[in-house]
Protein backbone atom coordinates (compact mmCIF):
# COMPACT_ATOMS: atom_id res chain seq x y z
CA UNK A 1 0.00 0.00 0.00
CA UNK A 2 1.10 3.23 -0.91
CA UNK A 3 2.23 5.72 2.12
CA UNK A 4 0.49 8.85 2.86
CA UNK A 5 3.30 10.63 1.52
CA UNK A 6 2.65 8.57 -1.83
CA UNK A 7 -0.25 9.43 -2.02
CA UNK A 8 0.08 13.29 -1.65
CA UNK A 9 2.83 13.22 -4.32
CA UNK A 10 0.17 11.13 -6.75
CA UNK A 11 -2.49 14.15 -5.57
CA UNK A 12 -4.69 11.32 -4.15
CA UNK A 13 -4.22 13.65 -1.14
CA UNK A 14 -4.38 16.78 -1.20
CA UNK A 15 -1.36 19.58 0.34
CA UNK A 16 -0.18 22.65 1.15
CA UNK A 17 2.83 22.58 -1.22
CA UNK A 18 5.78 24.42 -1.14
CA UNK A 19 7.53 23.11 -3.80
CA UNK A 20 8.50 20.15 -6.55
CA UNK A 21 10.70 18.98 -8.77
CA UNK A 22 10.86 15.56 -10.31
CA UNK A 23 12.85 14.37 -7.42
CA UNK A 24 11.32 15.63 -3.91
CA UNK A 25 8.47 17.58 -2.61
CA UNK A 26 7.96 20.10 0.50
CA UNK A 27 5.10 20.61 2.14
CA UNK A 28 3.36 21.53 4.85
CA UNK A 29 3.06 19.44 8.36
CA UNK A 30 -0.66 19.85 8.59
CA UNK A 31 -0.17 19.28 12.77
CA UNK A 32 3.01 21.83 12.78
CA UNK A 33 4.86 22.08 15.74
CA UNK A 34 5.69 25.64 15.02
CA UNK A 35 3.98 27.77 11.74
CA UNK A 36 5.88 27.19 8.65
CA UNK A 37 6.81 23.36 9.54
CA UNK A 38 7.33 21.72 6.39
CA UNK A 39 8.16 17.89 5.33
CA UNK A 40 10.45 17.73 2.58
CA UNK A 41 10.00 13.90 0.95
CA UNK A 42 11.50 11.61 -1.95
CA UNK A 43 9.31 10.55 -4.88
CA UNK A 44 10.80 7.68 -4.24
CA UNK A 45 9.06 5.61 -1.57
CA UNK A 46 12.15 4.69 1.03
CA UNK A 47 11.13 3.89 4.88
CA UNK A 48 14.95 4.79 6.01
CA UNK A 49 16.73 8.08 5.41
CA UNK A 50 20.14 6.65 5.25
CA UNK A 51 18.80 3.86 3.03
CA UNK A 52 18.83 6.85 -0.06
CA UNK A 53 21.60 6.68 -2.15
CA UNK A 54 24.39 9.31 -1.66
CA UNK A 55 23.33 11.31 -5.16
CA UNK A 56 19.78 11.46 -3.99
CA UNK A 57 20.55 11.93 -0.49
CA UNK A 58 23.03 15.30 -1.60
CA UNK A 59 19.99 16.36 -3.92
CA UNK A 60 17.68 16.48 -0.85
CA UNK A 61 19.65 18.48 1.55
CA UNK A 62 19.87 20.96 -0.90
CA UNK A 63 16.19 21.00 -1.98
CA UNK A 64 16.18 21.40 1.64
CA UNK A 65 18.02 23.81 1.86
CA UNK A 66 16.60 25.76 -0.75
CA UNK A 67 12.82 25.33 1.19
CA UNK A 68 14.73 26.23 4.43
CA UNK A 69 16.28 29.90 3.58
CA UNK A 70 12.39 30.61 2.02
CA UNK A 71 11.09 29.21 4.97
CA UNK A 72 13.43 31.55 7.49
CA UNK A 73 12.84 34.92 5.43
CA UNK A 74 8.79 34.08 6.04
CA UNK A 75 8.41 33.21 9.49
CA UNK A 76 10.34 34.84 12.62
CA UNK A 77 12.62 32.59 13.65
CA UNK A 78 16.42 32.23 14.85
CA UNK A 79 17.02 29.50 12.38
CA UNK A 80 15.22 26.54 10.51
CA UNK A 81 16.10 23.19 12.91
CA UNK A 82 16.00 20.28 11.12
CA UNK A 83 15.23 16.59 12.51
CA UNK A 84 14.59 13.23 10.75
CA UNK A 85 13.05 10.74 13.18
CA UNK A 86 11.23 8.13 10.84
CA UNK A 87 9.11 5.94 13.29
CA UNK A 88 5.69 7.07 12.06
CA UNK A 89 5.28 7.01 8.31
CA UNK A 90 7.40 4.92 6.52
CA UNK A 91 8.49 7.14 4.08
CA UNK A 92 11.91 9.26 4.63
CA UNK A 93 11.45 12.79 4.96
CA UNK A 94 12.99 15.43 6.89
CA UNK A 95 11.20 17.96 9.18
CA UNK A 96 12.26 21.93 8.95
CA UNK A 97 10.88 23.91 11.78
CA UNK A 98 11.56 27.50 12.44
CA UNK A 99 12.36 27.25 16.07
CA UNK A 100 13.35 30.20 18.85
CA UNK A 101 13.85 27.78 21.54
CA UNK A 102 15.33 24.45 21.75
CA UNK A 103 12.02 23.18 22.97
CA UNK A 104 10.36 24.27 19.80
CA UNK A 105 11.94 20.84 18.24
CA UNK A 106 10.22 18.80 20.50
CA UNK A 107 7.89 16.42 18.75
CA UNK A 108 5.69 15.83 22.27
CA UNK A 109 5.02 19.27 21.98
CA UNK A 110 1.02 20.05 21.35
CA UNK A 111 0.53 20.44 17.57
CA UNK A 112 -0.95 24.22 16.08
CA UNK A 113 -3.88 23.72 14.81
CA UNK A 114 -4.38 26.38 11.86
CA UNK A 115 -7.66 26.89 9.69
CA UNK A 116 -6.78 26.22 6.04
CA UNK A 117 -6.92 30.01 5.48
CA UNK A 118 -4.23 30.11 7.85
CA UNK A 119 -2.18 27.13 5.94
CA UNK A 120 -2.75 29.04 2.51
CA UNK A 121 -1.28 32.46 4.17
CA UNK A 122 1.55 30.33 5.13
CA UNK A 123 2.03 29.01 2.03
CA UNK A 124 1.54 31.80 -0.16
CA UNK A 125 4.27 33.42 2.36
CA UNK A 126 7.08 31.09 2.06
CA UNK A 127 6.42 30.52 -1.85
CA UNK A 128 6.88 34.06 -1.91
CA UNK A 129 10.81 33.97 -0.77
CA UNK A 130 11.79 30.82 -2.88
CA UNK B 1 37.82 33.18 19.69
CA UNK B 2 37.40 29.43 18.42
CA UNK B 3 34.47 27.52 18.87
CA UNK B 4 34.61 24.54 21.05
CA UNK B 5 34.69 22.29 18.04
CA UNK B 6 37.29 24.24 16.33
CA UNK B 7 39.40 23.40 19.58
CA UNK B 8 38.31 19.79 19.36
CA UNK B 9 39.39 20.12 15.87
CA UNK B 10 42.98 21.21 16.06
CA UNK B 11 42.94 18.47 19.02
CA UNK B 12 43.67 21.36 21.60
CA UNK B 13 40.30 19.77 23.55
CA UNK B 14 40.80 15.84 22.97
CA UNK B 15 37.33 13.70 21.93
CA UNK B 16 36.26 10.16 21.07
CA UNK B 17 36.76 10.72 17.38
CA UNK B 18 34.90 7.99 15.06
CA UNK B 19 36.06 9.53 12.29
CA UNK B 20 37.44 12.62 10.11
CA UNK B 21 38.41 13.50 6.74
CA UNK B 22 39.69 16.86 5.15
CA UNK B 23 36.19 18.14 5.45
CA UNK B 24 35.13 16.80 8.69
CA UNK B 25 35.15 15.38 11.92
CA UNK B 26 32.75 13.03 13.93
CA UNK B 27 33.17 12.35 17.42
CA UNK B 28 30.74 11.30 20.59
CA UNK B 29 28.66 13.62 22.15
CA UNK B 30 30.27 14.22 25.61
CA UNK B 31 26.69 14.70 26.98
CA UNK B 32 24.79 12.11 24.71
CA UNK B 33 21.18 11.56 24.43
CA UNK B 34 21.75 8.17 23.95
CA UNK B 35 24.71 5.76 23.68
CA UNK B 36 26.36 6.27 20.64
CA UNK B 37 25.18 9.92 20.10
CA UNK B 38 27.56 11.21 17.47
CA UNK B 39 28.11 14.65 16.54
CA UNK B 40 28.81 15.83 12.69
CA UNK B 41 30.80 18.88 12.53
CA UNK B 42 32.52 20.68 9.37
CA UNK B 43 36.51 22.01 10.07
CA UNK B 44 35.25 25.59 8.25
CA UNK B 45 33.65 27.32 11.41
CA UNK B 46 30.28 28.00 9.68
CA UNK B 47 27.69 28.98 12.56
CA UNK B 48 24.02 27.83 10.80
CA UNK B 49 24.04 25.04 8.61
CA UNK B 50 22.14 26.28 5.86
CA UNK B 51 24.75 28.84 5.36
CA UNK B 52 27.37 26.06 4.59
CA UNK B 53 27.87 25.52 0.70
CA UNK B 54 26.15 23.18 -1.20
CA UNK B 55 29.08 21.28 -2.49
CA UNK B 56 29.93 21.01 1.27
CA UNK B 57 26.39 20.47 2.22
CA UNK B 58 26.70 17.64 -0.31
CA UNK B 59 29.68 15.31 1.31
CA UNK B 60 28.36 16.47 4.96
CA UNK B 61 25.34 14.10 4.59
CA UNK B 62 27.50 11.67 2.85
CA UNK B 63 29.75 11.67 5.62
CA UNK B 64 26.95 11.44 8.20
CA UNK B 65 25.77 8.77 6.10
CA UNK B 66 29.21 6.78 6.79
CA UNK B 67 28.66 7.16 10.48
CA UNK B 68 25.31 6.47 10.78
CA UNK B 69 25.47 2.94 9.45
CA UNK B 70 28.24 2.33 11.26
CA UNK B 71 26.31 3.30 14.68
CA UNK B 72 23.42 1.15 13.66
CA UNK B 73 25.28 -1.90 13.38
CA UNK B 74 27.07 -1.02 16.83
CA UNK B 75 24.32 0.27 18.84
CA UNK B 76 20.99 -1.12 19.42
CA UNK B 77 18.08 0.90 18.26
CA UNK B 78 15.30 1.46 15.66
CA UNK B 79 16.93 3.92 13.68
CA UNK B 80 19.37 6.43 13.55
CA UNK B 81 17.53 9.91 14.20
CA UNK B 82 18.48 13.36 12.97
CA UNK B 83 18.80 16.68 14.30
CA UNK B 84 20.03 19.84 13.90
CA UNK B 85 19.25 22.80 16.57
CA UNK B 86 22.31 25.31 16.33
CA UNK B 87 21.39 27.32 19.18
CA UNK B 88 24.14 26.50 21.74
CA UNK B 89 27.50 26.07 20.35
CA UNK B 90 27.86 28.80 17.05
CA UNK B 91 29.59 25.97 14.72
CA UNK B 92 27.04 23.42 12.40
CA UNK B 93 26.89 20.50 13.88
CA UNK B 94 24.64 17.49 12.94
CA UNK B 95 23.20 15.11 15.82
CA UNK B 96 23.34 11.19 14.82
CA UNK B 97 21.10 9.85 17.94
CA UNK B 98 20.40 5.91 18.31
CA UNK B 99 16.72 6.03 18.82
CA UNK B 100 14.10 3.28 19.43
CA UNK B 101 11.16 5.99 20.23
CA UNK B 102 10.67 9.63 19.19
CA UNK B 103 11.06 10.99 22.84
CA UNK B 104 14.45 9.34 22.11
CA UNK B 105 15.23 12.29 20.47
CA UNK B 106 14.07 15.38 23.21
CA UNK B 107 16.88 17.34 23.63
CA UNK B 108 15.49 18.59 27.26
CA UNK B 109 16.01 14.91 28.12
CA UNK B 110 18.67 13.59 31.15
CA UNK B 111 21.89 13.51 29.53
CA UNK B 112 23.56 10.33 29.96
CA UNK B 113 26.86 10.52 32.25
CA UNK B 114 29.76 7.88 31.38
CA UNK B 115 33.07 6.81 32.26
CA UNK B 116 35.70 7.43 29.58
CA UNK B 117 35.98 3.28 29.55
CA UNK B 118 32.31 3.65 28.83
CA UNK B 119 33.17 6.20 25.99
CA UNK B 120 35.78 4.47 24.33
CA UNK B 121 34.20 0.94 24.41
CA UNK B 122 31.94 2.87 22.30
CA UNK B 123 34.05 4.68 20.50
CA UNK B 124 35.51 1.23 19.12
CA UNK B 125 32.32 -0.85 18.50
CA UNK B 126 31.33 2.66 16.13
CA UNK B 127 34.71 2.75 14.93
CA UNK B 128 35.06 -1.10 13.92
CA UNK B 129 31.44 -1.00 11.72
CA UNK B 130 33.07 1.99 9.60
Amino acid sequence: MSSIFTKIIKGEIPCYKIAENDRFIAFLDISPLKKGHCLIVPKQEIDYIFDIDNDVLKEMIVFSKRIAIALKKAIPCSRIGVAVLGLEVPHAHIHLVPIVNESDLRFSNTRLVLSSAEFVEIQKNIVSHL
